[in-house]
């Protein structure tokens, strides 16, 4: 289905910004050291022509343009360590909520902290496993739900739990949803190259230090389940992201807190795919 | 800002797809008595042309298409009497929750009921102004929130209330979020044509029968205080919507329950905008 084998979008050291199919140096699988690529022309989830141009890579980019984002899901509480950590019990169902495009973020841009989310303590860190679907999902049975999948990213949920838990009248939308708060990449590796997302290393360090370490082998519903649940009379389309929860490890359940503030860097990694490594920074 | 008086996007007698500027008949206000339109070529929240060419109207479709629709957001309870029906506080801030741009639908098209919603009882009606955000929008102040709103429309935030509420871990997007099931229209009414948002009968009828009678006077956040509240730290896009919640008299807190059901029309009004009419039909 996917043209590409590792898709990214990035600055060329030509000026121009490209989508292409990484090339990456031999023995290498993390996509955010591609110094080349093939260029592609169009939109990759839509009409597209994978041509034989090659072009260096200055820096990668969000993996998505703007305007080829479409719904971005995310599931809540989907690792069983993680509801464990938090007192909530395993959910009976995915808990979906969504989040703005203008959330997305690239793979080495900087976190906005805005002024709303300094008001209270409470940034925190998720690596996610995030999916994107490749063709239109409608009642996809789990047996063939893998068959919509595109490819996989690694993604960063930041979360400002006083936003999201506390003053948020239940829903955790404006929480989790400020401009740059969803950085993923550092691009999409088809799912050709990932028959499996149940056995992936999964880790966030922050400031060199690492603070969440699991696998996908913990997620409760897996990445089949989650798409023969989401798209119960709902299409998914192409181009449709969902990040799929974090395992434990996050930063509201540490005593003291451990909150992202000005200054710190922040670093997600996935098995196979690769790191976003993203500095947080005030927002005038 | 807006080139248009009432945007609508329409099946013309020509057979082409077009968005226009209605032409109403006269001392008409209702948007879907569109017999004829200016034809407006390009995205409406982009870079178009409202042309002098005129086209007749064969039907309605979801004013926006899918490609120009970017992120939809909803506000639950944000009217006073409907907190107090359902038995909820008054909501200190704006509760804020996502749609897909797959459950939006047009002003007369059927409102699917597929299989996972028919496995509960629980699918209700919602009328709601939906707000349409015409040029960025970051960190605006309440006094010129309302600088940036292209337009208003009628929309049925259509929900069930098992799925959303009982079965979602707290989370209401996917009981909310199938196929079509957020009508909207029958067009964009400029702001200019609305200087006020907060004075509009807003109502609901099932089956001919009124169940929603209210006025956007009842909001308990206005317009502007939720566009100056959703900026903080996000910004919203050209083509934005805002769903912002629904007045009382909705079926759950009726005794017995008012539930939608296969063969049923529900018809959503807002004053100066025009209705949404909607067949409830069960999917395959």
């Amino acid at each position: 289905m996917a043209s590409f084998s590792r898709l990214i979008r990035f600055l060329a050291k030509d000026g121009n910004i490209y989508y292409g199919d990484a090339i990456l140096p031999s023995g290498v699988t993390d996509v955010g050291k591609a110094v080349q690529a093939r260029i592609l022309n169009g939109n990759p989830f839509g009409k597209h022509e994978l041509t034989e141009q090659v072009a260096d890579v200055d820096s990668l980019l969000s993996p998505l343009a703007r305007e080829h984002l479409k719904t971005v899901r995310c599931l809540g509480l989907n690792y069983e360590q993680h509801a464990k950590e938090t007192g909530t019990p395993i959910p009976q169902y995915p808990i979906l909520f969504f989040r703005p495009i203008t959330s997305l973020n690239g793979p080495f841009d900087t976190i906005p902290i805005p002024a709303v989310a300094r008001q209270f303590d409470g940034v925190d860190y998720e690596c996610e496993l995030a999916v994107v679907i490749g063709k239109d999902a409608y009642q996809v049975p789990e047996s063939k739900a893998l068959e919509y999948v595109a490819g996989y990213a690694v993604g960063n949920d930041i979360s400002h739990r006083e936003w999201q838990l506390r003053r948020g009248g239940s829903q955790w939308g404006f929480g989790k949803g400020f401009d740059g708060w969803a950085p993923f990449g550092p691009g999409i590796v088809s799912s050709k190259l990932i028959p499996d997302p149940q056995k992936l290393k999964i880790s966030t360090k922050v400031n060199g230090e690492t603070v969440q370490e699991s696998n996908t082998a913990d997620m409760i519903f897996s990445v089949a389940k989650i798409i023969a649940f989401l798209s119960q009379g709902t299409t998914l389309l192409p181009g449709d992201l969902i990040f799929t929860g974090t395992p434990q490890g996050v930063g509201e359940v540490r005593n003291p807190p451990l909150w992202l503030k000005n200054g710190d860097t922040v670093e997600v990694s996935l098995e196979g795919v690769g790191s976003c490594i993203n500095k947080v920074q005030d927002r005038e």
